[in-house]
């Protein structure tokens, strides 16, 4: 039992706006963390955080302190069971401002995701290891199966876990020796020139990359322009990757996509609103085999993502770390994702994420038994430099985090320079 | 030209828990405002307000304030277009709290319905007249019609507003005599003991209101119980509606709904997670011709109605005038659900949400020319005498509002005994 005796909330915001970096058609952001510490009588601190986009982290940061009583004074191992989170995210009257989703459910996120690091940091192992080697009754304990039975029952998901064992030591010895594939996000920002996009992707190329994303939902014809751009750089068998951040209507997304089908997209991700389970599903239906839908980055909640899959909307799923209430609610997602059969590429970039997803792919394939094909982790080459234990990328391909925890621990320096709006980083 | 100078955000709070009112399966909260007041060179302010349920009223007071920049220093009339609306709820670094959801989305509603508050006062107008009576191409002009072309263009929504204008005045001299039909849902709370249900129930009945509402969502068996209690006292040919308030899985919901049908209840309200639109349609299939589905009080945009109008998964559509962004998404709803051919039934209760929807209910009549017929506007006699303008409610039906403006003005000595934490209300 170990009782949380502390919180602290850090405002963190990071100057990216001004470089393009990260602009996409909706979204040209300060990439900020609201990040919490929790404290205990041993001296363990727990950290977790939620990213935003810059103006409105100090109502993230806000909507922690709202949770700080349901927290404090509480058992990490009671709050990491349904019924515990359930405390956060179903407060009589907090539930109002979602109900699970937007500012209170993000701030659920940072506040649950760093309980589950206190969690994996008094058991002294990476969160993957954590997660990967619990008994199976424990992992169904901690998914809140309330409103998501229709499409995943406790005994379906004790099945998934329990058929997930076998094996497990031979997949973690392999990724162990090759990795996880990923893919970069850091050749084709709308931000940038043609000439920067040639020269990133060329370098990716170099690199060892086998798989980029670039953005679209600027005037088609320059998405057009782009694509072959990159297509031409990468060659014929290298996946191409394309995100419109919900700037298209649903006619408009199949649309375009007919014209931009020519480069071969492995994916076209967030083609419309993130809410439109049905706009997604006319879409996925247009392309057919040719290009799957993906989506998830933005999905309020797992019952988003349950319709996502029950309508056939996607062909893949893209969990966040900390959209949604923690790794309890990512558990809830992955489990639906499996029994349904549909691949899962976290999203990641922005503060922290790439840090954060990497343990939740690796448990989808060493506890859940996902092949490691079609599957692949987000990585952007952003302020990695600021974490305590940076992820590891290797020729394309992510390395196991060995240290306790779920590895989105800011240096204090960073918390230090980077604190808005006190920070030398914003006085100036 | 009306500039907006300045902007004031109040957080007010009604201690309203302790008496067990307003509790259903979900929610028991403190009603509370998060109220902005926009002020001008001319003297004229404008009010508007969005409701939460006490605990983190400060977080969409905040919101307010992340928000204020877009507003103060800027023309009313431009504010009330789609693209001035756009400023708020597609800021770049703001959308990524929702997108259009939550505390930002419910603030971003407060900010413009203040807005457009504004803009009826200034016209010396009830928002009800003001609406009704504006050209179609201005009322298109303030819908925003990004992610719902797939069901509702600009010239379709033009062609309901031109059709609309058929027979306006004959229909506004029938409601200046007749009212607008309402149903109440005071009866019926989870938190009443049965003599309470059955004795408020009798006393509305005498009050001439033929159409009550109750929470279900308890324990089955004490639904059934007080289901019977209250159809005994109304009669057979009265309306009875039930809300779950979302506590029910899909397949619970249609299980429980089996036997709650023997009621004959009119409408099924949330009978699980207001996100779940395939839930919501399968539920509606399986009650057939028996019972609507109805649901949107907490619906967190026009993507989620969009979707229940195409899916066919609601008879009744439920508005909300200040969890969305304000008029403007109203407007759309509106439009929608027009052209799908359900009826509207907005949510109220709460502070200030009768105050709010009758207008927009009027204006589905008057200008949208829908039939009264299967319309009702809820009904809570709760906390109107804090309002300078509250609702005129005469045998069970709404009375036209004369006075101008959105009717969601505080009496000044409200704001100052119930602001949170520093009025005398709560430093008791």
């Amino acid at each position: 039992m170990t009782k949380i005796t502390g919180l602290t909330v850090h405002d963190v915001r990071f100057p990216t706006a001004a470089a393009g970096d990260g602009s996409d058609a909706i979204n040209r952001g300060d990439y900020s963390a609201t990040y919490v510490e929790l404290h205990t009588a041993e001296g363990v601190t727990g950290t977790g955080l939620t990213f935003t986009n810059g103006r409105g982290n100090e109502l993230t940061c806000a909507a922690v302190e709202a949770l700080r009583h349901h927290v404090v004074g509480h058992d990490v191992d009671r709050l990491c069971t349904a019924e515990g989170a359930r405390t956060l995210t179903a407060d009589v009257q907090l539930r109002w401002l979602g109900p699970e989703k937007g500012v209170i459910h993000m701030a659920a996120g940072a506040v649950l995701n760093a309980v589950w690091d206190l969690r994996a940091r008094v058991a002294g192992l990476p969160m993957w290891r954590l997660l990967s080697e619990l008994p199976t009754a424990e992992l169904v304990a901690a998914v809140d199966f309330r409103h998501i039975t229709d499409a995943l029952t406790p005994a379906e998901a004790a099945e998934l876990l329990d058929r997930g064992l076998d094996g497990y030591e031979e997949r973690r010895k392999g990724v162990e020796e090759t990795g996880f594939p990923s893919y970069t996000t850091s050749v084709g920002w709308l931000g940038y020139p043609d000439e920067k996009v040639r020269a990133l992707t060329r370098q990716a190329v170099k690199d060892g990359w086998t798989a980029v994303k670039m953005k679209v939902g600027g005037p088609i014809d320059d998405d057009v322009r782009r694509a072959g751009i990159i297509r031409a750089e990468i060659g014929p068998d290298a996946l191409l990757m394309m995100d419109a951040n919900q700037v298209w209507d649903v006619d408009e997304a199949i649309a375009n996509m007919a014209r931009l089908a020519a480069f071969e997209p492995h994916w076209i991700e967030e083609p419309t609103h993130a809410d439109d389970v049905l706009g997604h599903a006319r879409i996925q239906q247009s392309l057919g085999d040719r290009c799957r839908v993906a989506t998830g980055e933005v999905a309020a909640n797992k019952v988003i993502f349950k319709q996502l899959l029950q309508a056939g909307a996607i062909g893949v799923m893209q969990i966040d770390a900390c959209r949604v209430s923690g790794v309890g609610e990512v558990l809830a997602e992955l489990l639906m994702a499996a029994k349904f059969g549909v691949p899962v590429c976290p999203h990641a970039g922005g503060v922290g994420l790439c840090e954060y997803v990497q343990h939740l792919s690796f448990f989808d394939h060493l506890r859940l038994g996902s092949p490691l094909e079609g599957r692949m982790v987000e990585y952007v080459d952003h302020l990695h430099e600021h974490f305590t234990d940076p992820v590891t990328v290797v020729g394309g391909r992510y390395r196991l985090p060995e240290r306790p925890g779920y590895s989105v621990e800011l240096r204090p320096e960073a918390i230090a320079t980077y604190s808005f709006p006190a920070g030398p980083a914003w006085r100036a």
